[in-house]
C-alpha cells in the first residue's frame, strides 16, 4: 500500500528546475509552480508558497543550485563571489526558522571547495539535504512513537508538520503517523491554526488521505479539549531551538505548552538537529517574524475588521524548555531538555 | 459628545415591530431586519443575526410581545395557552445563555396576570428588561473600573460584549469603556474569536468608533501576549453562571483563564445577575451548544478543509470559579467567587 505521505511532494527537482506545490491553494487546488532563479525562490519562501522549517531549508538549497548555475553562466571566474548576494537573499526570506540558514551554510561549504562547473555537485548536496530530512523524519517517527505509551489514545497537534512542511513524512506528524501505524494513536485533534489555517487546510488534508481520523477545532478550544481528558500528548514541531532547549514554533505553541502543563498532558517537540541553533543561549534571542496585519484584517480578500484597528501578528512564539517533556531529534530523545542535555546530544555520535 | 455606544443599537422596537441589526454582516454593512412574528425571531437568535447573552434575552422578550399579539388576534379567549408553544420555541433558540430563559420567565409572569389585550403591558415589560440591562451595564462599568488599579494599563478581552451583545454599553466592554474614561486603560487587546470572529468584526468596530485604541490578535497568541507583561486584566462576559461561580462563556474563555492564572494576570467576569442560574450547582451541568461543523470547514462560502475531516465545535466552554478573580454584577462585586458568596450576593438587597 502506498501511503499518501509517499505521494505528497511539496518540493520537486525536475527538468533542471525547482517545482513547489503552492500550499496557499491547498486543499482546493494541487498546483505546482516552476522556479528557475534564486530571487523568485526567495520570494516563494517569503510569500509562503512553501512553508515549514525543514521544507524552506530544502527549498533554499535548491535555490542555491539555481543561483550557482546563473552566476557561473554570468562570469565563470567570479561566480563564487557573485553568488553571495543570492545566498544573502535566500537567507533573509524568513527570519525565524534556522533550517534556512543551516541549509545555505551546507551549500556554502560545497561552494568553497568547488572547482569548475558547480551544477552537479551542488545539486547532489541539495538532494542529500532533502533525502536526509526524510530519513531523519522516519527515525524520529519511531523514536517519538516509542514514547506514546502502551494503549491507544488521542493526541493534539498544531499547524502542519507533515510531508508538506518537510522533505517528506513529517516531524510531529511523522511521530503521529508512526504512532497510528503502531496502534498507539486512535484520534488526531488538529488546531485550525489561524491566521493561515495550516491545520484545517494542510494537516487535515494529509491525514484524511492517510485514512487517519482527524478532528478539527478552533485554536481557542484547545484548553477545553485537554480538560476533557482524552488527549495524552500534545505533539508539535519547531522552527528554531536554542542551546537551552527553548524553542520557537508557530504562534499558539506556547499557549498549548502552558495548557498541557496545567492539565497534566505531556508535551512533545519533534525537530531534526538542523533546527537547533547552539549560538543562541535561550529563546529570548530568537528573532520572531511579525507578518502583515492583512492576515487578520482581511478574509478571502474581504476586509473583516473596522479600519483603524491595530494588529499584533507574530508568526511564532517562544516556548521555554521547562514546559517540554520530550524533544525528539534524529540523534535521539531528550527528556526535559536543558542546556547540559542539549550539549550532550549534539556532541554525541 | 455622543459616544458610539449610544448610537449603536442592536435591538430596536419601531412601528410595532422588532428590528435587529444583522450582526453577521458587520462591519461591512449596517443592515436592520424587521420581525413581526415570534418564530422568525427564534430563528434570528439561532442563526446569530443577534448574539450575546443579554441581547438574546431582550430579543426574546420582544419576541413574546409579537407572539402575544398574534395569539390574541387568533383567539382572544385562549391566547395565554396558545402562546406556550411560542415561549418554548423562543426558549429553545439557543441552549447555553440563561438570560434567554430568564427574560421569557419575566414575560410569563406578566402574561399570568394579564386581563384583556396583552400588547401594551408586555411591550412595557420588554422595554423595562431592555432599559434595566443598560442601567445594569453602566453600573457594572463603574464597579469593574474601580478594580483596575491606579495607573493606566492594557487589558485583553474575548468575543464581543459591547453594545451589540447587550441592551447597550456592554458588560466586559462596558467595564473597558468606563476604565478608558477613567484613564485606567490605555490599550485594549481583542482576540479575533474564531469561528465567528466577533472580536475582529464587532469589538474592533465598536472600539474604533469610540476612539479607543484596539489591537487584534489571533486567539492562539493570547498566552504569548500575556507573557509580554503589559496586560493586567483579562475581562470577559458570561452566558451562564452556576451557583458556585463556574461559568459558561464563548469558547476560548477557559483557555484565557488558565493562561491568566499561569502568568499572574487577573481575570474578571462581568455579567448581570440575570446570567446567574442558581438551580445549577456547578459548571459541569451547564448545557454547551455544539454548532455546525460548517463553521470550521468553510470560509466565506469556500470549503477549506479536506472532505472527511471531523470537527469539534463547542460554542462555549466552562471556566471554574477558582480561576476567576472578580465577578462583577449590577448588585456588586464578588471576589474569588464560590457558592457561599454567590448565595450572599443574590440574597442581599
Amino acid at each position: 500500500m502506498t501511503h499518501a505521505y509517499d505521494r505528497i511532494r511539496a518540493i520537486v527537482w525536475r527538468d533542471d528546475a525547482l517545482e513547489l506545490l503552492d500550499q496557499r491553494l491547498l486543499p482546493d487546488k494541487t498546483e505546482y509552480r516552476r522556479y528557475v532563479d534564486a530571487a523568485a525562490v526567495a520570494r516563494a519562501i517569503t510569500d509562503m508558497v512553501v512553508r515549514g522549517a525543514p521544507a524552506i531549508g530544502i527549498t533554499a538549497a535548491y535555490g542555491v543550485v539555481l543561483a550557482a548555475r546563473a552566476r557561473y553562466g554570468e562570469d565563470a571566474g567570479h561566480w563564487q563571489s557573485l553568488i553571495r548576494a543570492d545566498l544573502a537573499l535566500l537567507a533573509a526570506a524568513r527570519p525565524t526558522a534556522i533550517n534556512l540558514m543551516w541549509a545555505i551554510q551546507r551549500m556554502e561549504v560545497v561552494i568553497a571547495h568547488l572547482d569548475g562547473e558547480p551544477g552537479a555537485k551542488l545539486l547532489a548536496e541539495a538532494q542529500a539535504i532533502h533525502a536526509e530530512d526524510v530519513t531523519a523524519n522516519r527515525h524520529m517517527g519511531e523514536l517519538g512513537a516509542a514514547l506514546l505509551g502502551e494503549s491507544p489514545g488521542a493526541v493534539l497537534t498544531h499547524c502542519n508538520t507533515g510531508s508538506l512542511a518537510t522533505g517528506g513524512y513529517g516531524t510531529a506528524l511523522g511521530v503521529i503517523r508512526s504512532g497510528v501505524a503502531a496502534g498507539l494513536i486512535d484520534r488526531v485533534y488538529a488546531d485550525e491554526t489561524r491566521p493561515w489555517l495550516q491545520g484545517a487546510r494542510l494537516t487535515a488534508w494529509e491525514l484524511v488521505q492517510d485514512g487517519i481520523p482527524v478532528t478539527l477545532l478552533v485554536d481557542a478550544a484547545a484548553s477545553y479539549l485537554l480538560k476533557q481528558g482524552a488527549v495524552r500528548w500534545v505533539i508539535v514541531g519547531a522552527d528554531r531551538i536554542a542551546a537551552n532547549g527553548d524553542l520557537a514554533n508557530k504562534i499558539g505553541t506556547y499557549n498549548l505548552a502552558v495548557s498541557a502543563r496545567y492539565h497534566g498532558v505531556r508535551f512533545m517537540v519533534v525537530a531534526p538537529t538542523s533546527t537547533i541553533d547552539m549560538r543562541i543561549r535561550n529563546g529570548g534571542a530568537i528573532p520572531i517574524e511579525q507578518r502583515s496585519p492583512q492576515e487578520l484584517l482581511t478574509l478571502a480578500g474581504h476586509r473583516i475588521a473596522a479600519a483603524g484597528a491595530g494588529v499584533w501578528n507574530p508568526s511564532f512564539d517562544i516556548t521555554p524548555a521547562e514546559l517540554v517533556d520530550a524533544l525528539v531529534t534524529e540523534r535521539g530523545v531528550v527528556l526535559a531538555p536543558n542546556a547540559e542535555k542539549m550539549a550532550r546530544l549534539l556532541s554525541a555520535g
